[in-house]
C-alpha cells in the first residue's frame, strides 16, 4: 500500500533577526499545504523554560487570588493570575508555589500542573503552565502575610469571590487598571 | 494643602532595539516606587491597532466556535478563539465579524466590545479587544457556510458545547495539538 502524507504547515528554518538582553526576534521560513513557502515573524526571550500562572483557589472560601502590577510593556497597572518566570532547571509547580509566595505572600499546594500554552501564538512562541493551587485561608502560616518583591515590581494582592469577579472586573477598569485576556476569559467562562 | 503625590511605576522613555518587518523589540526605561530606574525589553507589531479575539456563541444550542490554526511562533497547530489583527481605521466589531466569516464561514451579530486587553503584558504590548457575538445556527446563510482564507492559514472550526469543552481540549492536546491560554482559562473559569 501506498504511504498517505498527512497535509500539514510545517516550519522549514528559523533565523534570529536581532536580540536584545532578554527578547530576540526570529524569522521562521514555513510551507502551506501546497509546498509554498511563507515567512513569519517571532519574538522569543533569551533564557528560559516559559512561565506558569497560578490560578489558585482559597479553601474553603471559592475565591480566587488576583495580582496588581506595573508591567511596563502595557504602560500600566494590569490586573493578572500570579505569574512568573520557570527558573533554570525548575519545576513548574515548584515555580508556582515560589511565586504565589513571593507575591502575595500566601502558601499554597498545588492540585493540577498544566501543560505549557500559548498566551500569543501569532507573535510568541512563549508559553506559559496554568498551574492550579489551592490556599488554605485558616492555616497558621497564611494568617500573617510576608511577600517578597521590590520596589520595581510594586504588586497588590486582591481576593476574589467567583461570583464577583465580573464586578471586580469593571471596576478595575474604570479606576484605570489594564485587564490581562487569561482573568477575563475566566470570568467569561464563569458566566 | 499640601498635593499629595500617589506613588507608581512610570514610564521614563522608550527607545527602539531592532525591527525586522513585521516586529519590533524595545527598550522602555521606568521608575519604580522610589525613583530608582530599571530597563525591561518589549517585543511589538510595527503597524496596527492589535488584534480581536471572538468570543462566539451559537444560538439556540449555545455551543462556542473554536479553530484549529499552523502557528508559526507556537510550531503547530493551536485551538483557539477565531481572532485577527485589526485593519487600518477598522471597527473592532467590524474585525470579528469579517474574521469570524472569513475563518469559519458563520455569520454572526455582535453583542459586546470589551476594553482591549493584554495577552502576555510581560513581554509584549501588544492588545487584544474580545469580542462576545452570537451566530444564529438556523439562518439561511449559516447552512451553506463558505470560508475564505489560503492555503498558508490551514484553518478548521470546531463547534463544542460548553460542557464538553474541557474534555474536547484534553482530546486535542492528546492528538498532539497546541492549546492557547484564553480558551484554558475560558474552560477553567467554566468548572
Amino acid at each position: 500500500m501506498e504511504k498517505v502524507e498527512v497535509m500539514s504547515c510545517k516550519i522549514k528554518s528559523r533565523s534570529k533577526i536581532a536580540s536584545g538582553d532578554w527578547l530576540y526576534l526570529e524569522n521562521i521560513e514555513y510551507s502551506d499545504l501546497s509546498g509554498k513557502i511563507y515567512n513569519w515573524e517571532s519574538a522569543m526571550r533569551v533564557k528560559g523554560q516559559g512561565a506558569v500562572a497560578v490560578i489558585a483557589t482559597m479553601q474553603p472560601s471559592g475565591a480566587i487570588i488576583l495580582v496588581r502590577q506595573f508591567r511596563p510593556p502595557a504602560d500600566g497597572y494590569v490586573i493578572e493570575f500570579p505569574a512568573g518566570l520557570i527558573d533554570d532547571g525548575e519545576l513548574p509547580e515548584v515555580t508556582a508555589v515560589r511565586e504565589l509566595r513571593e507575591e502575595t505572600g500566601y502558601h499554597s499546594s498545588v492540585v493540577e500542573v498544566m501543560p505549557p500554552m500559548f498566551s500569543s501564538p501569532g507573535l510568541s512562541g512563549e508559553t506559559v503552565a496554568m498551574v492550579l493551587s489551592v490556599v488554605d485561608e485558616n492555616a497558621p502560616e497564611n494568617q500573617k502575610l510576608v511577600t517578597d518583591f521590590d520596589d520595581s515590581e510594586d504588586i497588590e494582592t486582591f481576593i476574589v469571590k467567583r461570583g464577583e469577579l465580573q464586578t471586580f472586573l469593571k471596576e478595575r477598569k474604570a479606576a484605570g487598571d489594564l485587564l490581562d485576556s487569561k482573568v477575563v476569559s475566566y470570568m467569561l467562562g464563569s458566566l
